[in-house]
């Protein structure tokens, strides 16, 4: 396959997803011995003060990033992805009897729904479904949760590429939210949540990581029967390192962090997370119906875009030829079909022009 | 630090621990491209048939070096390390009323004694505790638990430096066995185990990935009240990838295993273990009192060696010159201090040579 060298790669995946080049360079060349240390990251003693250094600046990295207060909020960075967090957030943040509130807009909310359910009873204050998931439930329209222990919501939907352009004012009622999808590709008034936790392989790092940020004192509302490595306090007071972490992946996570930091933060990731998915959008609405979305625009992904061809039986064509010109990993979520492309932090804009430029050629081509 | 670079560099960490040099430097080599795709196993969907097969070939090698039949075992890849486990095992294989039979051998031993006390009734029907955690507790004189749901050992404390020698024989009751620290490091009669399980760190991987070997019958005993995302079973029929796993953590585990098999697998990881332990105990017990272990000789580890010099004050120096010779990480574990040698699989014979040698002329030196 030595053939496709010559030609750069983009890489559309949903996730695990790509990592900024200059990441993926420097992990590979100190890969074998980490800063002169002799060994590598992957052979470091989590407790070692080299590792500590690590772990402690992709945390205060975080911090400065999201102008997170060592006051208010805690930082817990964890193993199980997203998934476990499912599971973390209700046996954290509630107690048995409780009603735990939840929105639905697509599929990782109602993954988040199904997993709280088997812990707690759930109330679904409002949902998608009315309108077929082509647009967010909006948030003047969410029915009352104020007696809530928390509302969970999930900001961005990979699969049916929707995206809340707005943050909720829950008031007092902690707002949870699953950032998986779109952490770190804006700024934030965190200060309106009272939890945010993401799944690192896609805007942080590769697969085996979760990050929580969560207000200091939703930290200790907490059920006794939790088993101690799931309660956030434990992680927390212990640094994380209740047992050994997942050191590479917070390594690479470090590097992430202080890489999106350099190019200029938040403000430079969402504009650039602009910049990409219009040029994708603008392929597509300039199609004259070749491409379609079916997202209403005002709820329209930055980040994930799934897109279909009029002509289904093109798609095999599009992906071959897509593949062949290094544009990877189009292929759409398996529940839904169809074409998606996934436009994280790491990718460059030019990358979404690489394809924007593919997807009219093709279509003046098929068309 | 370039000035070590010329000195080659033996890593007795107890983990995260050294992996094998040609495994380290085929993940270098393939970090960036693997195999031609364009891109990297960090950044691959793990729905891809690329990484499937990655993921299934591990899971195939792990199958043939211990000889586990596709009938009567699950293999299953899971998050959260060994201390995971130590939860979800009283979740998966005892009801909330059970009385659960664990021996105490040491602090690993004790970690999963804690933590499944969170969760359930304990016995402990033996302790080290007696011979002050010198030897193991002899397994003729575990007391009765025979009524257990399962019985738990930790066959190889990493922290004491003991190993058992034998493998219990629990008749009805399942055995369930931590082995972090002993995986792969020799042939088992795995018929006689319910359950065995590892964090990845030492003898198989990266951190951040937990092996489980089931068997079968077990799995469907279960407390409903289990998230499904901690229930060995949909672990299993999701073929270990409920949630995105961490999938570099995995691929580097599949690239131990396939190395263990060239190297001609358990048998000669045994007699390899044996080797490179008997060096160093030499080096111990041929320094006149120099240098000193306190586990009784028929429970001494292959894996890890605690040793402390008669002359403490010179633990520092022995340290520093044992640095500058490229042997590291052999400060004792912060609970006991002292020294230790963590010998696992990817530690050279020649490495425990190097570091048998420099014992010697240290204590010839400074004795």
């Amino acid at each position: 396959m030595g053939r496709v060298e010559s030609v750069k790669t983009y890489n559309f995946g949903a996730g695990p997803a790509m990592l900024p080049r200059e990441v993926m360079r420097q992990a590979q060349r100190e890969l074998l011995d980490y800063r002169g240390t002799g060994i590598s990251v992957l052979e470091m003693s989590h407790r070692s003060d080299t590792f500590r250094e690590i772990a402690h600046q992709a945390m205060a990295d975080l911090r400065q990033l999201y102008a997170v207060s060592e006051a208010d909020y805690a930082i817990v960075f964890a193993q199980g992805g997203a998934t476990q967090q499912f599971v973390q957030v209700p046996m954290n943040l509630s107690r048995r009897n409780d009603v735990v509130a939840y929105v639905d807009s697509g599929h990782w909310s109602q993954r988040a729904i199904s997993l709280a359910r088997e812990l707690r009873s759930v109330t679904v204050v409002a949902s998608a479904s009315s309108c077929e998931y082509h647009d967010v439930p909006a948030i003047e329209d969410w029915r009352d949760y104020s007696s809530a222990p928390y509302i969970h919501y999930t900001p961005n939907e990979t699969i049916q590429g929707l995206e809340f352009q707005q943050v909720p004012d829950a008031g007092a009622v902690p707002v949870v939210a699953d950032m998986s999808s779109c952490i770190l590709s804006q700024p934030l008034p965190l200060s309106r949540f009272g939890l945010i936790y993401a799944g690192a392989q896609k805007n942080l790092g590769p697969s085996g990581m979760a990050v929580i940020i969560i207000r200091r004192d939703l930290v200790d509302r907490l059920d006794p029967s939790v088993p101690s490595i799931f309660r956030y306090k434990d992680q927390f007071v212990a640094d994380s390192m209740l047992n050994t972490p997942p050191t590479f992946a917070w390594y690479l996570v470090a590097l992430t962090l202080s890489w999106v930091r350099r190019q200029g933060g938040l403000k430079e990731m969402d504009r650039r997370a602009k910049e990409r998915s219009a040029l994708i959008y603008s392929a597509i609405d300039g199609s004259g119906g070749f491409y379609g979305n079916r997202v209403s625009k005002r709820a329209r992904s930055r980040m994930n875009i799934p897109f279909h061809l009029a002509d289904s039986g093109l798609e095999k064509t599009f992906l071959q030829m897509a593949t062949e010109r290094g544009l990877k990993q189009l292929e759409g979520h398996r529940a839904v079909g169809g074409l998606r492309a996934s436009l994280y932090n790491a990718m460059e804009v030019e990358g979404a022009k690489e394809l924007a430029n593919f997807m009219t050629e093709f279509a003046q081509r098929y068309g």
